[in-house]
């Protein structure tokens, strides 16, 4: 656990530009941080939006290319979608959690339980109007890789986050949390602990990974701005080599699905 | 909406002393904002956990005095939990939404779905050992109270955030929330904006007060640390007399019970 703090500061970088598939985040990255005089330090922490990674790493499909399935068909006339966007939605995840008109909530590939498995029309340029962007293949593998990136250029190990925007059961309105970990653990674990009065704690096992993704979606979440980049600093977090991979329930202790 | 910011500064109270019950939080939140040199400004936040609020409010349950009902002595046995809390927790609870060996996952007389109905029996002093502390009787009423308070005593209306620690579905770990909500709408909602490149949004309704008490919970939630009150500074939300229960899902709109 780094030191424990009693000051938290979040800065949106403001110059990331439009990112194309192939682009360098990394580069992209440390750019930003420069034009806003930030020196990476020791227990700081990046905060990424999905979405660029998605598009740096070339995670779109052309619907014109996609063929949908009879699955893909029914479900479309059902939710009332575009049947290839369907196809792209069911490829992209290991079953139906719920569906509803309007609303599919799939488990992707990754195991992360969200509306039309994470893929997205918006936030593409008009020119590929018929393209969406898919979740990056493997969101722990792109934090680590940019984390590495970030030790390379700049020689300090920070934590890296690759962030996204759900929903949830129970409460309306999306949070964002993080789909994707490297240089931390993704929850802080008292388990064991006692409090103050020698009792055991009631909370046990904290998300700070999510917590963090949620406090960088404050800044990077307003929507239309794209602010994709956040610098936190301060954050208190379980140090270790940690996934975000970890954060989900097996199906065994999930009593929602 | 306040206008949009590129830096978030959150700090953690360091003055709060322990709260008893008839406290007055108003008082010991502005004695604590000025040992921490903070003067408020119109668009902070003010944090403040449950379990003061619970405390000053006298929301203690001496679990000597409670006679299990037949419906807690036969779930006690069947969690293996203390029957006398599972009497408070179910005059706290509208009806049980899952149960499982240990585990009581309730929906409040507010209407919020949590374990054991929030009702907690750690971090209550030792002399107090068989006494249990529940959730507030009305959140977004505390909420308010502390908003008009330090309105009262400092001239500038801040939003204020009664916030507690959740698990989720899906999820590992628990996460801070908003369950009282004052001098703020706790939802952003982008329902007919449109991206940059003029396409209509894929997230429109962001929960910016489960965010705002997320980041808090960064400070606040290292469990044994007693970090109650964080002030925060440069969050974007949108202005309105909102509550947090405008945060819950209907039955008829939540597919997850």
């Amino acid at each position: 656990m780094t030191a424990p703090s009693t000051q938290l500061t979040l800065t949106a970088l403001r110059d990331i530009p439009e990112v194309a598939p192939g682009d360098d985040l990394v580069a992209l990255i440390c750019a930003a941080l420069e034009g806003a005089n930030l020196t990476l330090e020791e227990g700081d922490v990046i905060a990424v939006t999905q979405k660029i990674v998605s598009k740096a790493e070339g995670c779109l499909v052309d619907l014109t290319t996609v063929e949908p399935s009879e699955q893909a068909l029914a479900l479309a006339a059902e939710l009332d979608k575009d049947p290839r966007h369907i196809e792209v939605i069911l490829r992209e995840s290991r079953g139906i959690i719920r569906r509803q008109r309007g609303v599919l909530i799939t488990e992707t590939h990754h195991g992360w339980i969200c509306a039309n498995a994470g893929v997205d029309r918006s936030n593409i340029a008009a020119e590929e109007a018929e393209v969406v962007l898919t979740l990056p293949r493997d969101p722990d593998a792109s934090a680590q890789h940019i984390r590495e990136g970030l030790r390379a250029a700049t020689g300090v190990d920070v934590a890296v986050l690759i962030t996204d925007s759900h929903g949830r059961a129970w409460r309306l309105g999306t949070v964002n949390l993080a789909i994707g970990v490297a240089g931390m653990l993704p929850i802080a674990d008292f388990r064991g602990h006692r409090d103050r009065f020698g009792y055991s704690l009631r909370i046990t096992t904290v998300a700070r990974a999510d917590e963090l993704a949620a406090a960088a979606g404050l800044l990077s979440g307003q929507a239309a701005e794209g602010l994709p980049v956040v610098h936190i600093r301060g954050a208190g977090y379980p140090r270790g080599e940690g996934r975000a991979v970890d954060m989900q329930r097996s199906v065994e202790r999930d009593l929602f699905r």
